[in-house]
């Protein structure tokens, strides 16, 4: 009998999340019924979006509130060892959400897409540059912060999963990037390796106000927020004349009990700009067409998908908060073998 | 000698504004210049826009803040009585922006377009519905907006102004409407009168956020704001999906020291939602168009603009914060003459 191991919400965060919120488990897989299949899964995505549903009371209109003691939701790249689905056969590998566990088993009701591994791209491009990170850079600047040559694109967590691509793709459009990351070597990596042509640290120096003004003294025109918060406070006040707020994440806010206000909001009014939010899964019609125009500019080496890999289905936990302190460079991935 | 009475903001307020924050004072007024003319301003136009302005620091790149004991600005209609510019002959009327006063000097260079007195329409309709609320209230909602059929449309200051068209443009648009307002006497008088299908009452029952999800309880598919801050905040927490916030006006922050902060701005990313600023004066190109459109609405029975008449230069401060208390009822205007 196979046995999964599984890493489950043990308790609910008070503050900033710690290794000690999860748990592990070891289960003994039951057989699978008709319909279903086993996943072993190899890679697990770390996304700071899931974090807001580990919150108490946090069901939203796209997932529910976590439950305790069970395994934590998360998108994965997995293979099918067993199948008793004949859409998902022996064999074939799988992007979908299931949760951080060695092995799982779907029926196909829930997001899951066959990919085909044998057309030299690295598995762990499916979880990054042509996964849900890389569909929500795409199509949240392409389609809401409508980028146009010349404009000034400020990204906040720039050296994350989805910043990092960001940066880079506003550069391909021929727009002017600043990234604002949390410390030096970040905002040096920032220019050096992903082509920033400003990094800003808003852990030292000047108020990022100021920081902000003298990177974008014509003002913002598009702020891709990956953070919400104060810092989307700070960057309302530096937007340019009908500039675009492209609200994509809240990582300052999940593991607040209490939301900053935005005091500024009323920028929008003065400076005609929109503030719009927007989940990847809204694009699934055009993911193919994405996908291709990613992985062209991966290869012409124009787009570079920076991973944070670590290893083994016991170091999610800990890699999971490294991220959400700000510890990390790329988009995070718990790689579950050799 | 021809001499001007006029309002002049005498102190900055701290707090709610007071009729004891104006001054009037009567000048003599100098010779025209080449280039000048003088206008008998006949009805001066209560906008809660400029409340902010008189605030100590509030330039924006729209206005900058008002002096003090200077003559307060305001959009105005007039007659020339007298010019030396070709182009603003007199006994030719005008709506432009001069001031609280009761002659104005100009020369063009400001917002100043000449009206035909002769076709009919009331003269006070160049400052309501054929005006600058008028433009607001329609190029807000229907650029901003976007309305479409069967849309649930909610806005705040319902009775106000541009509320006041708002609601009934939405109407015409084929969109259930929902009216916020302050009392029992204006809520009904926006079902009587300007047919809103419900009108909530924000300072009784129960806490706004219930009264508005049993208003809408699909969700608020476009949300007309005239207020921002806590009620803003409340109506996020009942988007419908997709939905838009059209970002009109902040009334509860001009007299506020301390901008409400706004708790629920990530509800617009799980709405996939649009909050958008704007200012009528962008939409120059199109006023006649609309101008047309509307006086057709009117001159129809589709579209009632609502007028607050005081009288009397001497009457205008009062009238301006009986408007910001939210004592008012459709557009307020002092008129100067018989």
């Amino acid at each position: 009998m196979i046995k999964a191991q599984q890493v489950v919400l043990s308790s609910r965060p008070h503050g900033p999340m710690t290794p000690q919120n999860f748990s592990m488990l070891e289960i003994p897989l039951p057989d699978l019924k008709a319909g279903e299949f086993l996943i072993r899964n190899k890679i697990l995505s770390l996304d700071a979006g899931f974090r807001q549903w580990m919150n108490a009371g946090a069901s939203d209109n796209y997932l529910p509130e976590m439950p305790l003691m069970a395994p934590v939701q998360s998108i994965v790249l997995g293979e099918i060892v067993e199948s008793l689905h004949p859409a998902y056969p022996t064999g074939s590998h799988i992007v979908g959400r299931t949760a951080w566990e060695t092995y799982s088993i779907a029926d196909g009701s829930d997001l899951m897409t066959i990919v085909d591994l044998s057309n030299g791209i690295a598995p762990e491009q499916y979880l990054s540059a042509l996964g849900p990170s890389g569909m929500t850079a795409y199509f949240g600047l392409l389609k809401i912060g409508l980028p146009r040559p010349g404009d000034t694109v400020v990204v906040s967590a720039a050296a994350g999963g989805v910043g990092s691509l960001v940066g880079q793709l506003a550069k391909i459009q021929g727009c002017r990037t600043v990234g604002i990351s949390s410390s030096e070597e970040k905002c040096r990596w920032l220019i050096s390796e992903l082509g920033y042509d400003i990094a800003v640290n808003y852990r030292k120096g000047p108020p990022l106000a100021q920081q902000l003004r003298d990177a974008a003294p014509d003002g913002i025109n598009i702020y891709f927020d990956n953070v919400g918060g104060e810092m989307l406070d700070v960057a309302l006040t530096q937007l340019a004349m009908n500039s675009r707020v492209v609200l994509c994440g809240a990582i300052s806010q999940y593991e607040s009990d209490e939301h900053s206000g935005i005091r500024n909001m009323w920028e929008l009014i003065t400076k005609r700009a929109r503030a719009e939010g927007f989940m990847f899964s809204d694009y699934i019609d055009e993911y193919d067409e994405a996908s291709m125009q990613l992985a062209q500019w991966i290869a012409a080496g124009q787009l570079k998908a920076p991973l944070n890999l670590s290893h083994g289905i016991g170091s999610t936990a800990k890699a999971f908060c490294d991220m959400l302190s700000g510890d990390s460079r790329g988009k995070c991935l718990v790689v579950l073998e050799a």
